[in-house]
């Protein structure tokens, strides 16, 4: 399955290589293996931010010369911190239909495996649409301060998160009052970059932890899999030609060492654009 | 990972043979591989209901002497009908951390993969514990009448459906003014059975497609792929000794052939048991 060919790398290479985003979720043909490497701009605590890792997944499978339609639903599990240096990527084609494929990739580092995802493609065609969420209210984008780095890890500087609701203030100790899981921002790459499947995928991850909301402090957390459903094609997003979107999050239950956390990216004009979930551990 | 010896096919044969639903997973080591069968008590329209099958899959993990801890995330690709008759099931751990384990498993026919899920299960541990989600309001299970048996499709028949809110009325055609896409139903196996992992994995897939009740009609539909968390482990879950559970199902976007669909399953006691997503396939 791995094209060696200059033209794929060249696929591969592809985008605004200038962006922190693509330098961060480049891949390339080495060896007659696909490899990533762990990017700086985006660590995280213990591992690069899971969202880039996501993202340099889905790119791989994106650059396969065999890759039909655009991403309609990608589940990443993390199992493992990926440490810094360069990764290995393996991508196996598991079933291709008359509208869809299905994909795996495996992400491993001296052979153990750090991270996989299974993705399925679909050339999406026209149909009856409706859309019965309705886009949460926000204020305009530019009417809200950026959130200030916090300087606790690099890749939040790598966003601009601009709060409508929830936003951020951690002390030492859980408050005393329980806060609310729910949140509500306007989010953008700093610099800014056109949203494409990539950056939305990434930007399913960006969301800080519920358990930081509801207790008011930091405590250690990890996202365990995160399952991402695109709601838009290239083409949808190429129409939207937006570089922000309103982000929503939410959890419902936090219960011995695990808790879910839901997810919700729109358009500024009022378009659901991805749906997302993901479990996340935590020790509290 | 396959085990031929007597002791593990007993462990695949565990629980109550009894019941329908386990006669349908049913999961057992014939001639060196792990082999399932296709229930005909549990057929959709065009192959087995998919609940079952993520079911099958998740019980054969189960099988394995080196699973630890119970279900924590579970994500199923259903990427082409399963035909009549047996199936394959490949079992590959894919990495082993202290806390959690993760799995991949492959369902296949004649050489063809059919499914493939890949799944995380945890040791849990007491911890920090919040439930901001509220259990919806519903009246007793005993005091809504049973969905009368449509004879749509044999699957129906294996649970009993108590709806709260958004009971199906289906016509040949859309209905002038959409439905909600939002319903509410007690649910329980028909004759009724202890709630285990494997059986709300399975329940996380009983809702009736969105689109039904959107549209008011029956139109051709697919799972794509369904993720679920389980809030609640096995412990938890014999704490609760249920039959039933309170599901609740929405979607946000129906657009180009494809909508989400997101769902809840609460214990009796107000316990939000596991959360689901999907994304399906429609033609209309």
């Amino acid at each position: 399955m791995l094209g060696k060919t200059p033209e794929t790398t060249i696929k591969a290479a592809a985008g605004n290589t200038a962006h922190p985003f693509d330098r961060a979720t480049q891949v390339a043909a080495v060896e007659g293996r696909w490899r990533g490497t762990a990017s700086e701009d985006y660590f995280a605590f213990v591992g690069p931010f899971g969202g880039v890792t996501a993202a340099t997944m889905l790119r791989v499978i994106m650059a396969q010369p065999e890759c039909a339609g655009d991403p309609l639903t990608v589940t990443v599990n993390l199992c493992a911190p990926v440490a810094r240096g360069t990764f290995d990527l393996a991508v196996r084609p598991m079933k291709a239909t008359r509208s869809t494929r299905h994909w795996m990739v495996e992400l491993s580092q001296d052979g153990e495996v750090a991270a996989f995802m299974t993705a399925v493609f679909a050339v999406r065609r026209p149909s009856w649409s409706h859309q019965p969420a309705t886009m949460p209210s926000a204020p305009l984008f530019d009417s809200i301060e950026p959130l200030p780095d916090s300087g606790v890890t690099p890749w939040v500087k790598q966003y601009q998160f601009r709060f409508v609701e929830g936003t951020p203030s951690y002390g030492n100790a859980p408050r005393e009052t329980l806060g609310s899981a729910y949140s509500r921002m306007w989010l953008s790459d700093a610099p800014s970059r056109r949203i494409d499947a990539l950056s939305l995928l990434s930007m399913c991850d960006t969301f800080f932890a519920r358990i930081f909301h509801v207790r008011g402090e930091i405590v250690p957390i990890g996202t365990v899999t995160m399952t991402t459903m695109f709601h838009a094609d290239a083409a949808d997003l190429a129409e939207e030609r937006t570089t922000m979107v309103l982000g929503a999050a939410d959890a419902r239950r936090f219960h011995k060492g695990f808790s879910d956390q839901t997810g919700e990216l729109w358009s500024p004009g009022g378009r659901l654009l991805a749906t997302t979930s993901q479990t996340v551990y935590f020790k509290a």
